[in-house]
């Protein structure tokens, strides 16, 4: 089969690979129908995630239909087509029986992470895949949603709305922002209208970027660059702050910018994937009563966001910039790639 | 009346200064029956509290006797004997209307603080105090309960409770390690039990403290000058770490410890007031699910642990070491700050 093999830092080919097989009696093989690159696929490249290894093949989203299936598995079923999560979880770490399936600890996750889909075993970026795990880590496709839509809930949804708003504790009335207007940034953006904020504020560098965030239901947008843009986004609150600052970038300056502009007794959601620690300025944060999260997708709301793009309460289809065949997938990367340019937000790939 | 008046870094003095009146309609005028010396009024000596400025009245806990009443105030009843919480609070801003007192917006706490007595106004450390927002700000003393007594519920055992482990969420089995076994470290530890932890770590460098730390509540004692000591705490984890660590110091070094022993999924608790910033290594923790906390208390639990020490479900004579005529403060702020010779935790002072 085909896949898109990782050569080390700066090296990618579209090579012929022998097809998976079963190892464990719980593990599926899926036809992937659909799938898609993410920004971490981009890091992996750089070689900043020094445990992906040569060899391996890269994704971690995607919707596929089973070809085969274990011999523990009972509820699903060749012909299924299954919505495959970022995250592998075994179902019986202790980990796993909290709903922490970002840690588990089974022995295909050896770190105690559950992304292992391109990172620790062979990912989604292919023409079929082995999925471990896979009753606990799949879900049946509607009829309603399109393969390329349940792409969209593999993992960027989930993100934006576990490690963004529900880590972030948006209620009611509170004024939320975004800093980032990026895919995960968007997809916090879009679930954060299903708790009822009063405000959601997209803040990014790009005028482009936020402008396009009120398609996802931003209802005010903040351009950083401005030298007052602190200034703007106070003017949209009562003066003291928001309520909730959700940081979709990964670097020291958007982490800042959450502090500078988060309310007393606020909530910093990190959605980010930093490589470089930060300074945190405890004498002036131990009084201010602000909780600061962030943590890995644990999918566990996967099911729930599938039902409300089902009933057309969140519309994935606003995050697909680019389409490609499977085979073009090199283009799809340059395109990626070069997202400042070409305005890329998901690129899905189809079989 | 006799009052301990602040003078400049590193001067204090038991002055004459005169009484004081009622300057709102919701003020009280207390005459205070026992008070004592918190860890900030040290700090506050050495010149890192600018905003207390010589002439100051020092003290924010403490019970007392109502002899004045404001025309406004309705509940309160000169003779009443009241417990005086460390926060004012207006009871009318956007802040107080959502519970979170620390950050009280009303016009005695200019600065958005709740924290004002011995700080923004006159303290506890006198033998009359004018309390604003009384009705807001002070709880009756039940006769069960001895003014000694009361004295450690307007700051500490709120603190610990609040900032420590509510917002640590301790929960049934948690795991808890409690960093800093001095006054405040040792509420958390008392209030911890309250919420069915499996177990409760004293970690401090004292030997001497963490052995007394079992009087609060405490199942299992580190000393952390143990070059093993992180692999002590580990052992009594299944070997990922616990579930809250609370921080009760404010320094750099015991906030690394908390990141050092909290698990994947955990909670990092801050209570102590820290001077300096910290390092905080996003690049390790985006993917650590942990939550991290902080703040200065609310005092909302203030009525709740109340009733716990009126029914003798929380002792708060262990937290008393030393106790001294008021007109002796000045001794007992030697003893307060030579802790590590003298043991003391709390120093009750009585009229």
């Amino acid at each position: 089969m085909k896949a898109l093999v990782y050569h080390g830092p700066g090296q990618k080919s579209w090579d012929d690979v022998p097809e998976p097989t079963i190892v464990a009696p719980t593990d599926v093989i899926v036809k992937m129908d659909a799938t898609t690159i993410c920004g971490t696929d981009l890091h992996i490249l750089k070689g900043d995630v020094p445990a992906v290894v040569p060899g391996r093949i890269l994704g971690h989203e995607g919707v596929g239909t089973i070809t085969q299936t274990g011999s523990a598995v009972t509820t699903l079923a060749v012909g299924d087509q299954v919505i495959i999560s970022c995250i592998s979880s075994c179902g019986k770490c202790a980990y796993c029986k909290q709903g922490v399936f970002s840690h588990c600890l089974g022995a295909e996750g050896a770190e105690g992470i559950g992304w292992i889909f391109g990172h620790l075993i062979d990912g989604t970026q292919a023409e079929y895949v082995r999925v471990p795990y896979a009753e606990n880590s799949v879900y049946r496709l509607p009829e309603t949603v399109s393969p390329e839509q349940g792409v969209i809930l593999s993992d960027i949804l989930p993100t934006g709305h576990e490690i963004g708003v529900r880590y972030g504790a948006v209620k009611p009335g509170d004024v939320v922002a975004v800093i980032g207007a990026g895919p995960v940034g968007l997809a916090a953006i879009a679930t954060s209208g299903l708790y009822g904020p009063s405000r959601v504020i997209a803040v990014d560098l790009d005028p482009n970027r936020v402008s396009q965030a009120r398609r996802f239901g931003a209802t005010d947008g903040v351009v950083s660059s401005d030298p007052d843009w602190r200034d703007q986004v106070m003017a949209m609150t009562d003066g003291l702050g928001v309520d909730v600052a959700i940081e979709a970038v990964g670097i020291p300056a958007t982490w800042q910018m959450c502090l500078d502009v988060v309310r007393p007794a606020g909530h910093v959601a990190n959605v980010g994937v930093h490589g470089k620690s930060v300074e945190l300025p405890l004498q002036d944060l131990w009084i201010s009563n602000i909780v600061m999260s962030m943590g890995l997708v644990n999918t566990d709301t996967l099911g729930t966001l599938l039902k409300m793009v089902a009933q057309r309460k969140i519309d994935p289809d606003v995050f697909i910039s680019h389409r490609f065949a499977l085979n073009d997938i090199l283009d799809a990367y340059d395109v990626f790639a070069d997202a400042a340019q070409t305005k890329a937000l998901k690129v899905v790939l189809t079989a």
